[in-house]
């Protein structure tokens, strides 16, 4: 494939960082590709396994003649280090991140950029419970969506080339509002880690003696396998998609009562219709 | 491995009771195993697989002269086929369940039956979300615990040849009072279940045009990838173990206001510290 980006630098070189690094030069989308970080040992570990073809902790050094900038950084550190970024970069350069949260990012950056650098919000929708360079691999991205978040402020040329770039790994994307993204990640992602969180508290609240957790079964890792992700990482997020989080939490809350209410009750009839109506819809998921 | 049974009667040829045929035939502790049930089709089916040496519809026909009765039925129906099966089942002989309730079993059939039937409650804590002969496999059972809920009326020597049973097909053994039992499944299972149920009413309640179950990641599709299991199955289980349901609810419904009130107050380091010791936790579960 022609290159897309000639010098590609990717802040934060893990899961995220790192698996677009691999793919991208896997499909010739990039000539050169930066990690960008602040830990020596991390770049070091990234220019070993080939995710990079040089490394820098230098901002300046990094974006000097960057045609793109890939933040894929913690949610709740993209906005200041790209903000912080500004004065290094070259005009026009193409700016994108990997936030799982976008409304606050995409208002601030779009309120803070100056013209010339071409900001498109992205959220490519895949991860594991891994990270660091060693997690990274090329085919992350591969069917799955990205979704990009352009806004009025958004420049169609700087939305097609990320486009583009995404689906040259194996994505497929669509675009939606910030707010819109947000309400969709709270419902399909924000919450369930939260519930899968609540769920082993509340193992953890019965299992007294710690008897019960030896023969947990292979359905309750799978619901709570989230919950082994980075505590820091989901903190951020739920603080950052507060409003969105807060409300699929309530329409949660509401669900669980309406089941507890049927139990309580004994109507199970109505308890039925339900499980068979989530059934139904978890089968359209599946067969998507 | 010599025969822990001679003639083995297996109701419900399906995941939990194929696999204990086919994974009991290899290990050689039944010398032949029956298949009783309802449906033609299912028992054809299974004897075509090799899980049963004998089928038949019959109780009378299949109980005569077996030593093991082995009730892997819906949960709802093992209280009255037992019951049912009474006149015809041979004196000493050994009957336990697959039921994943355990207190109302336990109790009814310890009051139902006569006192020459060696009833052991159990639950093997394992299975997929398949269902039928053809689910069924040799390995199901391997490093999975089986649960056992012997009483002051259980036989000592029908609850030693039962655990001989499950741990020659690769079980772990634990014993527990039905009570406890319910206790423990209620919260690593049953809640799981009903949470993953509301995550995906929760999505259809947001995702009004059908948009947003598109891009689904996989840990949606982890964490509620039990809410396509049967909704009948599921309905009973919450009914048969109602109180313990309710229970385990409404400690995670604390849990989800506890997480929700960190959010609405700002106060992130007290969500921080409830998301670390959930991890610990679950991590504490993995490496078990």
């Amino acid at each position: 494939m022609k290159p897309i980006f000639k010098r590609a630098v990717i802040a934060g070189v893990g899961l995220i960082g790192g698996s677009l690094a691999i793919a991208g030069k896997k499909a010739g989308i990039f000539e050169t590709v930066v990690g960008l970080g602040r830990t020596k040992a991390t770049l070091n570990r990234a220019l070993a396994l080939g995710i990079a073809d040089e490394i820098s902790s230098d901002m300046e050094q990094a974006l000097k003649g960057a045609d793109f900038f890939f933040i894929a950084t913690p949610v709740e550190s993209i906005i200041s280090l790209c903000i912080k970024a500004v004065p290094f970069m070259e005009k026009g350069c193409v700016v994108t991140d990997g936030g799982s949260v976008k409304g606050k990012i995409v208002r601030e950056l779009d309120a803070a950029l100056p013209s010339y650098i071409k900001f498109v919000g992205g959220h490519p929708v895949a991860g594991t419970e891994k990270s660091g360079p060693d997690s990274a691999f090329a085919t992350l991205y591969e069917n799955r969506y990205t979704i990009l978040t352009p806004t009025e402020t958004t420049d169609p040329t700087a939305l097609n080339r990320v486009t583009k770039m995404w689906e040259a790994v194996g994505s497929k994307t669509v675009t939606m509002s910030p707010d819109e993204h947000d309400e969709a990640l709270a419902v399909i992602s924000h919450l369930p880690h939260l519930a899968a969180y609540a769920l082993v508290e509340t193992l953890g609240k019965t299992d007294r003696n710690g008897e019960i957790k030896k023969f947990v079964a292979g359905g309750f890792k799978d619901i709570t396998r989230i919950a082994a992700s980075h505590p820091e990482m989901w903190r951020d997020i739920f603080e950052m998609n507060k409003g969105e989080v807060l409300r699929s939490v309530t329409n949660f809350e509401a669900s669980m009562a309406g089941f507890k209410k049927d139990i309580e009750n004994d109507d199970f009839g109505s308890l039925l219709k339900k499980l068979e109506n989530a059934k139904n819809l978890r089968l359209a998921i599946e067969n998507q």
